[in-house]
């Protein structure tokens, strides 16, 4: 099995019979959409760094990718690789000089790291087969920044 | 003017006239204590480092911490240097090798992952007489614990 590039298409909140749950939306190459429900504090952290929004002190994840660069490594990829009882795996991969670095994390920590270090985010072909629904399949969503603003 | 070394007592929650407020406070070597509010999610993770608390996937601040260790780069001190308009501000002291590196931060990452990291917390001279405040003027606090459990 192979991975397959994603896009991140945003943030949105889904209203369910126990209250409103933040989401993360990828975009698949065969037109699907990988919905990963994630926390709130995440969820913001993704909003900004979608937007380019600059926090008036450093985020954590704005601390985290500036600390790397300050080191000059540099993130290489964050593959979403795993889907277990429910919970979504990821694997951040990084390098610096010659030496690479793979380390486990949530998917939420590694899309909010990627987009500020303008990485690519691959996805595991089985996690896309077992969790990508289609458009019409989708729970209702509504955009985070309604909540927020 | 110096620094002095500080230690973590713990995370807690000031109830005031607009709600409940977490903050983390400081020991000083006077035997005062340093207040800084926080949010409530810095809190939690602030609160899981000094009680140990592993979770089932790493947090931001357990995966910040892991790939510095990955890259050898320690932690060497957080200094808490700058109160202005109420906000006070951090720097995070790292080394690798021969290389050292200084980053803005908020306090509450800077405490969160000098915590995991086991790295000294220092208080500038001057914060520690604009905010320290004596035992009996620390407004009322309830231990996070209580709220979280």
């Amino acid at each position: 099995m192979g991975v397959m590039d994603a896009s991140v298409r945003g943030v949105f909140f889904t209203t369910s019979a126990g209250g409103a749950v933040p989401a993360v939306l990828l975009n698949l190459p065969s037109g699907k959409t990988l919905p990963i429900y994630i926390g709130l504090w995440e969820a913001i952290s993704i909003n900004n760094a979608l937007n380019d929004d600059l926090l008036p002190r450093p985020g954590t994840h704005d601390l985290f990718v500036a600390m790397l660069e300050s080191y000059g490594i540099s993130v290489k990829r964050l593959t979403i690789d795993d889907l277990r009882d429910g919970v979504f795996y990821a694997t951040l991969a990084s390098v610096r000089g010659d030496g690479e670095e793979s380390l486990d994390c949530r998917p939420s920590d590694g899309i909010a790291i990627a987009l500020r270090a303008r990485a690519p985010i691959a996805i595991e072909e089985m996690v896309a087969e077992k969790a990508g629904v289609e458009e019409e399949d989708l729970p209702e969503f509504v955009d985070l920044s309604t909540y927020l603003s």
